[in-house]
C-alpha cells in the first residue's frame, strides 16, 4: 500500500540531481510559454497612435525595444498606426501570428480571443482589467475557461505585461521602460542575469528600475496579473529551464498552486539558481481562525516561511534586501563562510563596518599571522594590521598600485572568506585607476570582494565598477546579503547530502502503520491518542488508569515517584476545580490516600459523573518543558511546531515551524532555529539536553502528521519533557484533533486510508 | 551634608527649561570656539601651490568656498601661492589673524603655534598627524599643554578640518568638498539645518556627501581628530548655542569627557535639537574585565547605550539609519503618534509598505469612517479605501489634481498621525505637476507626509521635491525613522513632565542614609549587606540566624513555611557539598530534624569549621525570579541592571541597563524595555506582577548605587522574587562588592563620605 502523504513529500528533498520530475503534461505547458517570450510575429490588439495612452505606449515600447519579428497593430478605426500598417481585426491579419497582446475594452476581450484561436495564436497577454463582477462572471473566469479549452497560454488579465531582454520583447505599457529602456543589444555584462516574476505589476517595474540602477542585468520580467491561466510558479519554472538567470526575484501575494513550489524549488536548486521572494501579508489580519493553543501561534504567514525555509527560497522583508541579494548573486558572490576581512582607509568607517557585520551574524576575526605580516610591509605605522585593517588613506594615493597589491593579498589570504574593501569612491578616479588590473582579478572570483564607499559614490565610477564585474554595496546590505548567502550555501550542502543519503532518513513509507481515525471531527480519546502516537514512535510519559487504591499503589511503584493522580471522567471537564487532581505524591501511602480523597471530592462535586478510573502519571520534575505541535496549513499541509514550554513560548514567541515530514537533519535544523537553543545545548554549565532524542521525536511527529494530512487537524503535545543527554524525551499531555470530514476531503486526495477497517 | 553622587545626578533630568547650568569657565571656552568658525582673517600655514597635495587643496577649497575674510598663505619658499601674496612665517604676517590652519610637518607644529601665540591667534586647526611617540612626547600632548597655557583653542592634531556653511569657511583638505562643494550662497532651503561632529575625519565627510545627496542642508561639519584641546561634546555644545541646526550627527569612538554629556544633552533637548549618534565599538573585544555574574552581561557598549537612553540621544546602528533620521528631522517630521495612513497607487507596494511599517513597530490602522467615505468618492471601484488605500494608478494621471485632493484629505483626517504616499517618481513629471500646490501644504506641516517611489526616483524630481520641502524615503528607512522619532517625542514629553515634578521623585539627598563601608575591597558580610540594603529601602527576604533547633523552629514559624536552612560558616564555602543546606521544609518538625542533620553533616565534613549558626530563610516558590544588579562604568558611573532570572537571562539576554539614579518613571521605562515585559504584565491569563513594587525597588537600588559611586563596585541581587500585584518584591540573595580603594579613588571625588565613622 502506498503511503498517502501531503503535497510535500519526503522524496521532495531527496533528488538533488535533477529535481522533482515534472509530469509530461506540465512540461508541455511550461514549454508552451516560449510563444510568449520568443514569438515569430505579434499582433497588438487595440493599438493606438496616441503614445500617452496605455494602448499607444504599448506599441511604442515594443517597437523601441528592438523586437526583430513582425508586429501587426490591430485597430478597426485606423489604417496606419505609428508607421505600421494596421488591421481592423485579428481575423483580418495577413498571416498567422503566434502572440497576441490584447489591450481592448474588457467586454471585447473574449471576442478577440476567439479570433486568436482561429488564427493560430499560441500565447496572449491581456492588459485589460475587467471590472467587478461576481465569481464565474468575471473576465478572468471566462479567460481561464477559454485557455483550458483552446490550449492558448494566456498571461493576465490585468497584467502589466513582460519583457525579454534576449528576444527583445518589450510587452508592457509601464512608463518605467521609457525611462529605463533595455540595454542596447550587444552590451557586454560581466554579471549573471537576474529575472523578475511578480503578481504586482507596479512592484515588478519598480524592482526592474531599481535593479538596473544597481547595474543588475535583468533578463526577463513578467507581471502575471490575475493569473487566469499562466501563474507565477509556472513562469519561474520556465525561466529555470531557460537557464539565463542566476537569481529570480518573486513578488508574491499568494501562490495560486502552492503544491507546485516543491518541484520548482528543486529544479532551481539543481540548476544553481537562487529564488528570492517578497511575500507580502506578514502584517495582515490573520487568515486562519485560531482554533487552539498551538494554532493561534501560527500567523497567516508562518506556513509560507516554513515552506521557503524547507525549499531553500530566500525571503526578503524589504526591497533593499531583495535587491542586495540579487546584486550579490548577479556579481557572482558565493561566500564559503562568514569570516570577513575588512580593508579600510578610515579607522572610523572600518569600526562601523565591523559592528554592522557582527550584528548581522558575520565574523570579523583576527587575521592569520602570515597575512598580517604581509600587510605590515604595506600599511604605515599609524595604520593597523588588525582586522579591520586600516591601511590609511595614504596607501591609495599612488594611482592604485598599493591598493591592488592589498587586494591580491586579500583575495588569497587564509582565514577569511570575504573581503570588504572600504575606500572612498566619491570621485570616480579610484575605480578608473585600478580598473584594468582589477577586472581580471574580479573575473577569477577566488572569493567575494565587495567594495563600499562611505561617501556617496560617483555614478560614473559605479558604472565602471559594474562593467568590470565589481560590486559596491551599502554596509547593512552587504552584511545582510553575505549572511543570507552563507546560510543558503549551507542549505544547498545539506540538500545535496540529503540526496546522497536518500531514503535512509525517513521511515519506510510502506511500513508506516495505519490507525483508523474516527470519521467524526473532534479530539481523540486518550487510548486512541496513545495508540496513534506510539505507532509512530512518539514517546509518551508512562501512565496507567487504575480502579482501586491498591492498583494505584502498584502502578505508582512501577512507574516511579513522584506521581500525579487525575480523575478520568467524561463528565468532569475541570478536574482541578472538582478536586480531581493530586500532584507530587512521593510514596505509596500518599498515593492510596490521594486516591480516596479524589474519589470523595469528585463524588461530592459531581454525583452523577461517570468515573472511568484514576490516571497515575509520573511527574516530570527534572526535564525541561517544551511544546511540540502540528497544525494544518491550507496551502502547504501539515506543519510541525516546536517551542519552549511555559509562558515563554507565549510571550517571547520562541517557536519555530517546519513542513512535515522532517528527516533527522531537518529536525536538527529546526531545533537550531530556536532563539534559545543555547539553553538546550547546556549554556552556563547546565547539562545539555537530549537533542538527538528531540530530533527523533520531531521526525516521528512529522511522519505521523504527514501520514494523515487531511484527517488530523491538529496535534498538541504540551508539555513535552526533554531530559539530559541520554535521558530522552516524552510527551506528558497529548491532544489529537481529527478534522471534520468536509474539511478533510477539501484539499488532498487520500484514497488509501480506509475510513473504517 | 551634601549627598555625594556620580557624574549623572538626579537633577540632570529636572531642568527642562534651560538645561544644565554651565560653569562660567566652560561657557567662555565654548564661546571661544567662535574664532574657529567665524574668523576675521585666516593664516594657512604650509600652504602650497600644488592643489593635488593636501596643503594645496586646503587653500584651494578655502578660496573656492567663498570665505569673505582675508586669507594669508604662509610658506617660506614662495612669494605667491594660488594668486595670493605668501609670507615666510606667521611672525611675518602684515596684520594679526585670529585663525591659523596648520598643515606643516609634525616637528614644526609647536614652533608655528608659538608664533601664533605671539600674533594674537585665537584658534587653530592642526591637520598634521604626528607619528608614534610614547605618551607625553606625542604631538598631541604638547599641543594640549600649549592650549592650556596659551588659551588658544586648537582643533586636532590629525583633524580633517571643518566647514561652516554660514560663514563659508571650508577648512579641510577632503576631496569630497571638490565633488560636493557648499551650496551657492543665497540658496533657499526649505529644510532645517543639520550639522556633523565626528572623531573620524573620513566618516564626517562621508556623512556630508551622503547627507547632501539626500538634500539635507549641512550647516557645520567638524572633524575633531585627536582632541588635544577641542573635543566633540564641546563642539556640539557650541552648535547648540548657535541654534542653526535642528539635528546634529555625532560620530563617536569614545567621549573624551563623558561627564559633559548630561549637560550637553539637556541643552539640546531644551533647544529642540535632536542628537543622532553613531558610536562604534559594539562588537569590540570587551573593554571591561568580567568580574562577576552580573558584570559579564555588560558589553563594553552597554553604558553608552544606557547613557544615550537616559539623555535622549538617538543612536543609529547604520549610516543609512542615521541619515534617514537626519533627513526626517531636517524635513520637519514630528510624528504625533505611530498610526500610518498609506496611500498607494499599487496594492502590492502598499502591502509591502504595511508589512514593513508594522514590523518596525508602527501601526497601519483601519481608517475612520468619515475619512473612508471621503476617499470612496475619489478611489475607483477596483481600488481600495481600506488602509493601505489603493487609489489606483488612474487617479494620478490627471496632472496631479486628484492626488492633491487626496493629500489634502490625508493631511487632515482623524485617526492617523503620518501619511505615507507611495507613488512612482520614476519620471520627474509627477513632482513637477503638483509642486506648486504641494509646497504650501508641506510648509503648513499639519502632520508628516512622506513620499516613496517604489521605482528608482528621477534625480531631477527628487531635487524639486526637496526644494518645496518634501521628503522621499525608502520604506525601511521611513518606518525606522518614524518609530524612533515617535519614541523621541515620548521621551521629550516624559522629560518635560519630570522637570515639572522636579524634586518629588528622587529621595531627598540630604536625608540619604550613610553606612560606613569597609575600606578593604571585597564582598560585604551578610549583616552589613542587609543593613546597607535596608537603609535604602531595598527589601530582602525575611530570614534569621539561629543557634539551636528550638530557635530554628520558632524562626521558621515566624517567617512562614516552607523554609530553607543553610549553614553559616566562614570555613564552609561550598555549603551544598558539605550537606549544609536543606530546602523545602514544610513544618517545625522538619525544621528541627534538618537543623540536627545539617550540624552533623558539617561537623563530619569539616570538623574544624567555625560555625556561626544556621540561617533560616523563607523559600519563595510563588514569585517570579528576576535579577537586579549594579555595575560601575568607568565613563558613566553606576548602572542598574534588570533581567529575568534563571537561565533565560543568560541565554536570551533579556536584560536592560539604566544609569543610576532612577526616578519612578525611569524605573517603569526600564521595565518596559524588557522584551518579555508581557510576562510580567500578566500575559495569557497569568496574574500580573507587582510592577509598582519592582519600580520602587529599582529606584531604591539605584539611589544606593548613586550614593556610593566609587565605593561600591558591584551589587548582585539574585534572585529577586517578584510577586503578584500587591505582593511586593524582595531580594533573596544579595552580594555587595566594595571597590578596591585605589579604584575607588580613581575617578570621582567623593569627599563627603567618611571612610570610618
Amino acid at each position: 500500500m502506498a503511503c498517502p502523504i501531503g503535497p510535500m513529500r519526503a522524496a521532495d528533498m531527496a533528488a538533488p540531481g535533477g529535481g522533482e520530475p515534472v509530469s509530461a503534461q506540465e512540461q508541455v505547458k511550461v514549454e508552451s510559454l516560449s510563444s510568449l517570450f520568443a514569438p515569430r510575429a505579434v499582433a497588438l490588439v487595440g493599438a493606438s497612435q496616441d503614445t500617452n495612452k496605455i494602448r499607444g505606449r504599448l506599441l511604442k515600447l515594443l517597437l523601441d525595444g528592438g523586437y526583430s519579428g513582425k508586429v501587426y497593430p490591430v485597430n478597426p478605426s485606423s489604417k496606419q498606426i505609428q508607421g505600421l500598417a494596421a488591421y481592423p481585426s485579428v481575423d483580418a491579419l495577413p498571416e498567422p501570428v503566434d502572440l497576441a497582446l490584447i489591450a481592448v475594452a474588457a467586454d471585447q476581450v473574449m471576442d478577440v480571443l476567439e479570433q486568436c484561436a482561429r488564427r493560430g495564436v499560441k500565447a496572449a497577454a491581456i492588459f485589460s482589467a475587467g471590472g467587478h463582477a461576481p465569481v464565474g462572471e468575471r473576465l478572468q473566469d471566462h479567460v481561464a475557461a477559454f485557455a483550458a479549452r483552446s490550449g492558448i497560454r494566456i498571461l493576465g488579465p490585468n497584467a502589466e505585461g513582460y519583457l525579454d531582454a534576449d528576444a527583445r520583447v518589450v510587452a508592457t505599457f509601464s512608463p518605467t521602460l521609457e525611462v529605463v529602456p533595455l540595454p542596447a543589444p550587444g552590451t557586454v555584462e560581466r554579471r549573471h542575469g537576474v529575472s523578475i516574476v511578480s503578481q504586482s505589476g507596479a512592484s515588478a517595474y519598480a524592482l526592474y528600475s531599481r535593479a538596473r540602477a544597481l547595474h543588475i542585468p535583468i533578463r526577463h520580467l513578467v507581471s502575471t496579473g490575475n493569473e487566469a491561466d499562466v501563474e507565477l510558479l509556472e513562469v519561474v519554472d520556465y525561466l529555470i529551464t531557460l537557464g539565463t538567470s542566476r537569481a529570480i526575484m518573486l513578488f508574491v501575494e499568494g501562490f495560486r498552486n502552492p503544491e507546485r513550489l516543491a518541484g520548482v524549488a528543486q529544479r532551481a536548486l539543481a540548476a544553481g539558481i537562487v529564488l528570492l521572494v517578497a511575500k507580502i501579508g506578514r502584517s495582515g489580519a490573520g487568515q486562519r481562525a485560531a482554533v487552539s493553543h498551538t494554532a493561534h501561534l501560527t500567523g497567516a504567514d508562518t506556513a509560507y516561511d516554513a515552506a521557503f525555509e524547507r525549499y531553500g527560497l530566500l525571503r526578503a522583508d524589504r526591497p533593499e534586501q531583495m535587491l542586495a541579494l540579487a546584486a550579490a548573486v548577479s556579481a557572482g558572490m558565493e561566500p564559503a563562510g562568514r569570516k570577513v576581512g575588512i580593508i579600510t582607509t578610515s579607522g572610523g568607517a572600518g569600526g562601523w563596518a565591523a559592528d554592522i557585520c557582527e550584528a548581522e551574524g558575520l565574523e570579523v576575526p583576527p587575521l592569520e599571522p602570515a597575512f598580517k605580516q604581509q600587510l605590515a610591509t604595506i600599511v604605515p605605522d599609524y595604520g593597523s594590521s588588525e582586522n579591520p585593517v586600516d591601511v590609511t588613506a595614504r596607501v591609495v594615493e599612488d594611482g592604485g598600485q598599493t591598493l591592488m597589491n592589498i587586494l591580491e593579498l586579500v583575495s588569497a589570504a587564509d582565514g577569511i572568506d570575504i573581503g570588504l574593501i572600504i575606500v572612498s569612491m566619491v570621485t570616480s578616479n579610484r575605480v578608473r585607476d585600478v580598473a584594468e588590473r582589477l577586472a581580471p582579478m574580479l573575473q577569477a572570483r577566488r572569493r567575494p570582494l565587495v567594495f563600499h564607499s562611505p561617501g556617496e559614490p560617483a555614478a560614473e565610477g559605479m558604472q565602471l565598477l559594474s562593467e568590470i564585474g565589481g560590486l559596491h554595496m551599502q554596509l547593512g546590505d552587504f552584511a545582510y546579503a553575505m549572511r543570507r548567502l552563507c546560510e543558503h550555501r549551507e542549505f544547498v550542502e545539506r540538500w545535496r547530502r540529503a540526496g546522497a543519503a536518500s531514503g535512509s532518513a525517513a521511515r519506510d513509507a510502506a511500513a508506516a502503520p495505519r490507525i483508523a481515525l474516527d470519521a467524526a471531527a473532534g479530539s481523540l480519546d486518550p487510548a486512541q491518542t496513545r495508540a496513534l502516537l506510539s505507532a509512530y514512535g512518539v514517546s509518551m510519559a508512562e501512565e496507567a488508569v487504575v480502579a482501586t487504591p491498591q492498583e494505584a499503589r502498584a502502578a505508582a511503584a512501577r512507574i516511579g515517584f513522584p506521581v500525579a493522580l487525575k480523575i478520568v471522567s467524561p463528565d468532569v471537564p475541570h478536574k482541578t476545580e472538582a478536586g480531581g487532581v493530586a500532584l507530587g505524591l512521593a510514596d505509596e501511602a500518599q498515593v492510596a490516600a490521594a486516591y480516596d480523597r479524589i474519589m470523595q471530592n469528585v463524588r461530592r462535586h459531581a454525583p452523577q459523573a461517570r468515573i472511568e478510573g484514576i490516571q497515575v502519571q509520573r511527574m516530570m520534575t527534572q526535564g525541561r518543558e517544551m511544546v511540540v505541535g502540528v497544525v494544518n496549513d491550507a496551502d502547504f499541509g501539515p506543519m510541525v511546531m516546536l517551542g519552549f514550554g511555559g509562558i515563554y513560548v507565549e510571550v517571547l514567541r520562541d517557536v519555530v515551524f517546519a513542513l512535515a515530514p522532517l528527516d533527522l537533519a531537518g529536525a536538527h535544523a529546526m531545533i537550531e532555529r530556536l532563539q534559545g537553543v543555547d539553553i538546550l545545548r547546556g549554556a552556563r554549565g547546565q547539562a545539555p539536553a537530549d537533542l538527538d532524542a528531540l530530533a527523533r521525536f520531531l521526525v516521528a511527529v512529522s511522519e505521523l502528521a504527514a501520514a494523515y494530512p487531511r484527517q488530523i487537524a491538529e496535534i498538541d503535545l504540551n508539555p513535552v519533557m526533554l531530559f539530559e543527554r541520554g535521558g530522552g524525551v516524552c510527551a506528558v499531555d497529548a491532544l489529537v484533533v481529527a478534522a471534520a470530514p468536509a474539511a478533510a476531503g477539501s484539499r488532498h486526495e487520500d484514497a488509501a486510508v480506509a475510513k473504517a477497517e
